[in-house]
């Protein structure tokens, strides 16, 4: 096992995997920033780096600083959390020079996975239904248009290596389809560097449907139920739940089956995410692979009683999966919603100052994953998000309540944040019944 | 179900309480007293009745105060927690007279329970493992010295309504009983006004095994595992956990056949604890019923997923138990710390206080129960305990190291705690093997 981890992180997520390690008896490192000098994690890791000023670039995304702390301050491993160096296989690759064990999947796998067609044409090999579109890349805007006619509209237009929703648009019909083609194209070579674009049937409305799986060095794959992350604003999660409310258990199997069929075929290591769309007449395809750990991590450990961050790190170490699939049992319902300093009438606008006042709920079946404590100063520099609120209960109604009962006693004073947006969105009649697809929050608010 | 509970308690519990009410969606009515004003209890309840002055005796302990506010604000049912009103048979006949619930036992099972001689005699009868003793009370100290012959020493001495080490002595041998015997009925006549004694074989150093059942006005009683609270000081439980660490399953299906067969002997109903010793041989005996909720339930909630409160509210309100025996898998491991405002180093004197700051600390498988915040000032009037840190894992062992690493994060500046005290006990080698038996703190510290 590893003596001392070096945590590539900042904010909740290093310090929940500073608490994973020092459960496991592992010393951790912090790096941070010049912002972060007070930061949470600086103050938990046994050892903490400073390792350049507060622009991410110079700090958390610097490759070089991050892997010369680790070599002073002798660290076996690094573990990447999610966002900045999780999904970067150049680093990847510079950890295993530098002999020191990345926690997470190889380079190659961060790779394949990474390149959408790649990723596509691997599933598709494997037999896991994907979105019917071209399985060759398109160049120019004819051929594209001929081979959207094939795939029936609507479609999506996604350049290979376009995220974040650049270079992509959504094409209704043969006359909106050229200029679409033409503009997603531009905003891909001009972000990406790259004319390379594919065309997808546009799937309207669907449900965002994830499966958490783990995957050793053996060869045993293990999937431990789905996320419904389908409340998104601006492409980002807002409240993420598990399990699904309207997946039948028959369904559940189906899926699961092919995440882990998905996992398997792209000879995956470490934790990892399969996304799937799911239409409304329970067709499911899978988008993407996330070769990290993610946000919503939480819902799946409370339903599943698996901790997914010393999973991670059992694997990396060469260890077996704690636990077999017939081992796994998902018990109850957990809601995760994510609190950001920001303020959603004003277009979810960050709102970081500073926190003069915290109290924590706390409880039956709540959870709080946060590195905010009374006086701290949220830097501008990050991500908005500061806390993310955890329930788990035996019903899904159950669990909303607990997680309106639980929000009401959270103060956070001092910053504007997405709490009473929260509030609005468990009181939504459609949300209640678990009828809501992506688009729910376009629609409702 | 019910629309309005009114909770007679302060501090922590009274706080879980009315977080379980919320989630229900029933009102809840806080009472206070002069010193409670700006304790949490009282500003997290939808309504909150002053009901008199700091002392215990004017106030929570108020019979007529209490069933006063609770007609004015036109309440259902009281939740009295523990402590306080929760055992008193009186209080409860005085509820059902004005036709209000007591969420609890009805006042004849309290006062079977209540009264040890009757209690001790319920289970002989039937055939649950007594401590083998006298099976009428004795009044003389010849008689008694007589029946201490046969059962065999060493003895405990014990008066029938005694309670928190008053009106108990323990006695080696014939030539020390008397003088202990006399001592003991004094006591018992000053405190509680009864010479009613018994004598009872002394089980030296046992560990102190509670089995927490439920059971509904149908006759149905589910049983949810034990609790290990052997870790005491001054017959006060300091650490509390579940499963015990070294119950063999055979044990445990024995121990709990008999807690089941127990709570049915007492005709119980709502929640309630049967309390065994556990000697080093395996011989366990009855020794008490606890006709209320406690304050180690959460380590039971964590590993049986069964939330208690709801559970006792349900059962108020005439539902059936919301689980089967057959449904109750308990999982992982499951371990509290008491913390109290107190000096370990001077005897464990209470330090009530301001707390200047509060940090609480939070994750994966972490729950605080408490009423504490910053800025809060302790009363100096009621008990010292100021929070609950329970934790939850696969393991005994993942659990001792995740409390280890979230005692080390929780920050209660301002008054002195027994937090170190705690991290002491959890560091002990005898502690860690699950070697101790209820002296283990006189021995260790």
């Amino acid at each position: 096992m590893f003596q001392k981890i070096l945590i590539a992180n900042r904010g909740e997520i290093a310090v929940r995997i500073i608490r994973a390690c020092r459960e496991l008896g592992i010393r951790t490192v912090a790096v941070y920033s010049e912002a972060d000098r007070e930061a949470l994690h600086t103050q938990l890791a046994d050892e903490a780096v400073c390792i350049g000023p507060a622009s991410s670039l110079d700090s958390y995304l610097n490759m070089e600083r991050i892997l010369s702390a680790t070599i002073v301050v002798n660290a076996d491993a690094i573990h990447p959390g999610f966002g900045f160096l999780s999904e970067n296989s150049k680093f990847v690759d510079m950890c295993q020079k530098c002999n020191i064990t990345f926690i997470g999947p190889s380079a190659e796998v961060i790779n394949r996975m990474g390149n959408k067609s790649e990723a596509r044409s691997t599933m598709e090999k494997a037999g896991v239904p994907v979105v019917p579109g071209t399985k060759e890349p398109v160049y120019g805007a004819d051929e594209a248009l001929e081979a959207a006619g094939k795939i029936g509209f609507p479609v999506m237009i996604k350049a290979s290596s376009g995220g974040g929703g650049k270079g992509m648009r959504i094409s209704e019909s043969p006359e909106d389809f050229m200029e679409n083609f033409n503009t997603a194209q531009m905003e891909s070579v001009r972000s990406f560097g790259d004319d390379t674009m594919y065309i997808e049937r546009y799937v309207r409305n669907p449900k965002h449907i994830e499966f958490q799986i783990i995957a050793d060095k053996f060869g045993n794959v293990v999937q431990l139920g789905e996320r419904d992350c389908s409340i998104q604003r601006h492409h980002q999660k807002v409240i993420e739940e598990s399990p699904c409310a309207i997946l039948t258990q028959e369904l559940r199997r189906k899926m699961g089956d092919e995440a882990v069929r998905a996992a398997k075929a792209a000879r995956y290591e470490n934790a990892g995410t399969i996304e799937f769309l799911l239409d409304d007449r329970q067709n499911f395809y899978f988008i993407e692979m996330n070769t990290r750990i993610q946000v919503e991590h939480p819902v799946t450990e409370m339903v599943s009683g698996v901790d997914l961050i010393k999973e991670q790190i059992y694997i990396a170490a060469g260890l077996p999966l704690s636990v077999k699939q017939e081992d796994i049992c998902l018990n109850g319902h957990a809601i995760e919603c994510r609190i950001n300093a920001e303020n959603p009438r004003k277009n979810f606008m960050p709102c970081p100052g500073k926190l003069i006042e915290v109290h924590l709920p706390g409880g039956n079946g709540v959870r709080i994953d946060t590195a905010v404590y009374s006086g701290y100063e949220i830097p501008p520099y990050y991500d908005s998000m500061i806390a993310k609120v955890i329930v788990h209960d035996k019903t899904r109604t159950g669990a909303i309540a607990k997680m309106r009962s639980t929000l009401g006693e959270l103060i956070l004073e001092g910053v504007t944040t997405n709490t009473d947006f929260q509030y609005e969105i468990l009181n939504n009649e459609d949300f209640q019944k678990g009828e809501f697809t992506t688009d729910f929050i376009e629609k409702h608010f």
